[in-house]
Order: C-alpha cells, then structure tokens, then sequence
C-alpha cells in the first residue's frame, strides 16, 4: 500500500480543525475509540508515517478519521446478528432511481461457507484475512428497470452507488467496535463460478470483518503499515468552478 | 423515482430493531432530528407510502436512516468552510491502494460560479436544485500508478471508491444540519468541457447541497415525494454463501 506524503502546510485552519477535533473527541463524545490520542495529539497539520496520523483539514464528524483497515485481526466468531446489523447501514445508501443495486454474499468464520470465500482471496490477502471473523463479497447490479417500465436497461452508477453502500457498511462497523478491510485482491472469475454470480451482477470488492488483534502476528512488513493510512490533502481535492487536477 | 413496494413480514427481529432504534433515538442521544418520530413511531415493520416509513430490520446507527435526499431547498447561502466541512468527510472514505480517486469541483450559490454549474443539470433537476445552497460535480481518476512505479495504470475500482467517498459526504451533510440530493441527470459531455476535465477522469454524479425548505414550493407531482424512501428488505439484498439474486 502506498504512503503518500501528504505535507499539507500547517494553516491556521489545519490548527483550528485539529483543535476541534480534540474536543469533539474528548470522552463521552466519541464512539470510536482506537485512536483517539492520535488525533488529539497531531497538531501539527502534517502526517507522519510513523505515528498514526490523521488530523482533519475541517471538522468532519471524528468517525470518519476513526474508521481505517487493520490487518491484524484476533480470530473472533461473529454472530448473525452482529454482521447483518453492519449490513444494514450498507442499506440505507442512496441510489440513483432507488435502485439499490447493491448485493452482499457472506460467510462467517466457524461455518460451512467459510472456506470457500477464503479461498476466492489472493495469497497475500489470505495470510492475514484468514483471521478475520466474517468475509463479504460486494456485488452490484448492472441493470434496472425504469420507473413505469419492466424492461431492464444499463444502469450506469452500479459501482458508484454499491460503493455509497460499501462505505456506510464500513462505517458502520467501525461504530460497532469491528473493523472492515476492502479487498481488490481476489479472484472475479472464480468468485462469478462458485458463488453462482449472474452476468448483470458485478463483482465489485471482498471485505473482511473482524476484531483488531496483536499486530505482533503480522510479519514484518505489515506490522509497521499496521495504522490508519493519511490522506491527500483536502485542497488537492476540492475545486471552486473548474476542474484542477 | 420509483417507490418500491417493500413490505417486509413484521417479525419479531423488527420490531426489536425498531424498539431499538427508536431508544437509540431518544433526545440527547441523535445528532440528526428531521425525522426522528417516523422512525419511533414506525414499529410496524412495514413501509407506508405517505408517512415516512423508515424502520430498520438491525438496530444499526440511525444516522444511516435519517439521511434523505430533499428537493425543497430554502435557498440559503453555504459558507466555504461548512462545505469544506462536508467534503472532509467524503477525503477520508477507503479507496483501493490508497489512491484517493475522487475529485470535486463546487459552486456555492451567490458566487460567480453557481450559474455554470446549475446549467449542467437537466430541466427537470435544475427546477429544484437551483434553490439548493452548493453544486457539486463528484470526479473519479481512473488511473493511478501502483506502488514503486510512475507510470499510470488503469485502477477499476475509481468508481466504487469514489461513491463511499459521495456516501460520507452525504452523511456528514445530514449530520451539519444540511442535506445532499444525488444527481445522474446532467450533462456530462457539458461539464467535460465546461469544467476542463481530463480524459483519465470520470464523471460520476453531480449533488445539489441545502437546507431544507417548505415543500409547498413544490410541484404537486414532487411534494408527495418529499420523504425519506423505503429500502427493500434487507434479507433481499443479503445470502450466506452463494448468490441468491
Ligand atoms: C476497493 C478496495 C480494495 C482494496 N484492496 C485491498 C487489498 O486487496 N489488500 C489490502 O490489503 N488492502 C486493500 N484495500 C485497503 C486500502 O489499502 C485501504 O482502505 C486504504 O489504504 C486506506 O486506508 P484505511 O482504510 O485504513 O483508511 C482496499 C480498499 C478498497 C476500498
Ligand atoms: C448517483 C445518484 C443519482 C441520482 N440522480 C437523481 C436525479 O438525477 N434526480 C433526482 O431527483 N434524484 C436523483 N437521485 C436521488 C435518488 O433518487 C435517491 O437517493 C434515492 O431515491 C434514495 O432516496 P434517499 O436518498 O432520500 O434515501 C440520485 C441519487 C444517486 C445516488
């Protein structure tokens, strides 16, 4: 995974938002937890790769920079009900016409369909999502029928919407005291065979569902990635009129 | 915008879920209020056309049902800073490799820019958005250049990535007391040349950022719409290890 240097100056603003940030977070008002003291703490307005770095530009609400994609996962079950609760935000998404074109194939650790969705992940995904709790398969539908009609046409925003959806899923388990790790690494054509995956479905992302565990187990690589990631910085993004890069 | 007739089975988990959510919702507890007694007082489990019928079936975060897409906007003006706010949310969404691909090019109504973006929307969206408060036009790279290389490859997920980045926007948008409304229907060809955009960036949706307004100001066709939508089941969307449709 990249790293990149985001060295945003350090503006009265970055100042401003991190002081925010600090008191939003203060107990009682934070949800997340994980990494509370980073955020409190990184008045700087830049990042630093070693340091779990996140400081917001503007005063988003704290769960987003609490949210990030652990590796090292501590092997827990997870029950039905918890899983589908962390589904159910995924389902209140927006979508273009209503069309929720969103799908989710899953397997819990512990059960008969375990093992097949392990095996659909890459080798370097498998060796730490083999500790996860649940896997997910985000699949979108590529096709609607239009209000007043029953003839199904192209639906251009599949991706777009089911990730809205992905987003919220992934959000939502972060409040629920788990984490989600969005996966490209796996294989679509074996995922399209074995889970029965029709031509107008896309296969869009794995997920992997867990509790956080000892970064310890991960090899050396990953242990030191093991951290919420940075960010560009916000004004690299945004534009006022006209596209800027 | 279809209504999808979604009248789940009242089970005992729903119920539950909406005993849950409507404790979860109690004073003190919620950030975001517009429609907070539909979801305490929906404990039937079924959605209704006209009185706003959300209920979830697990008791996830209700700020994933409170947020909706209204067309009655009031016509106020956004500062910078509260829609930089509300793009922060949207800078810290999950992308695959960390590649951060979305892009967003705004106008704020009252500046020089609003008229050129409002003239991207078709007929139909421009009636009610020209009184939202900001347009936003949400871009998506569709190349990156892996880690340890320059040279830029085709990266498949830009639209997913970018849609979970639209997904916090819109969030923290109903959590700053304004609302986003999603939009496909504009010109793209229009906004590729009006805003300069490179042919290595998608064009993913526009949004039309407001306070909410009277929707008296409605046409009839629009004002009986003008509630949050239902979602179909959530067991329609959901399957233990194969696909089920
Ligand atoms: C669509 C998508 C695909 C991803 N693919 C992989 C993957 O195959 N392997 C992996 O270890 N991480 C993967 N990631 C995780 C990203 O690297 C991670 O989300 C990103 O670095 C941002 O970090 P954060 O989620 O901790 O904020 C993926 C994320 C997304 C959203
Ligand atoms: C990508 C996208 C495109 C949309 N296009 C339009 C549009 O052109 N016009 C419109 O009035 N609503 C549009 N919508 C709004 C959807 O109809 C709305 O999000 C959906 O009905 C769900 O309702 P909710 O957002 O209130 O939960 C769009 C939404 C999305 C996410």
């Amino acid at each position: 995974m990249p790293r990149q240097a985001t060295e945003s100056p350090k503006s009265r603003r970055t100042l401003q938002a991190s002081k925010t940030a600090a008191k939003m977070l203060r107990p009682g008002r934070t949800e997340v937890r994980p990494h509370r003291f980073c955020l409190a703490y990184s008045i700087t307005g830049t990042f630093m790769t070693q340091s779990t770095p996140r400081v917001a530009d503007h005063p988003a609400h704290p769960q987003f920079l609490s949210r990030w994609s652990p590796r090292a996962y501590a092997n827990d079950e997870i029950s039905e009900q918890e899983l589908l609760t962390i589904l159910e935000a995924a389902r209140w998404a927006p979508s273009s016409y209503n069309s929720q074109p969103w799908r989710f194939v899953f397997a819990r650790r512990g059960t008969p369909h375990w093992t097949k969705l392990l095996g659909l992940l890459n080798e370097f995904n498998r060796s730490w999502a083999e500790n996860a709790s649940a896997l997910v398969i985000v699949l979108s539908k590529t096709t609607f029928a239009p209000p007043g009609s029953t003839e199904e046409v192209a639906m251009p925003t599949h991706s777009f919407d089911a990730g809205s959806a992905w987003g919220y899923l992934a959000l939502q388990a972060s409040l629920s005291g788990w984490h989600a790790h969005g996966m490209a690494g796996f294989d679509k054509e074996k995922t399209r065979t074995e889970l029965g995956v029709p031509a107008n479905f896309a296969i869009e992302a794995a997920v992997a569902i867990g509790k956080i565990g000892d970064k310890a187990m991960l090899p050396e690589g990953l242990r030191s990635k093991e951290e919420p990631s940075p960010r560009l910085p916000l004004q690299a993004l945004v534009s006022e009129g006209t596209f800027k890069g």
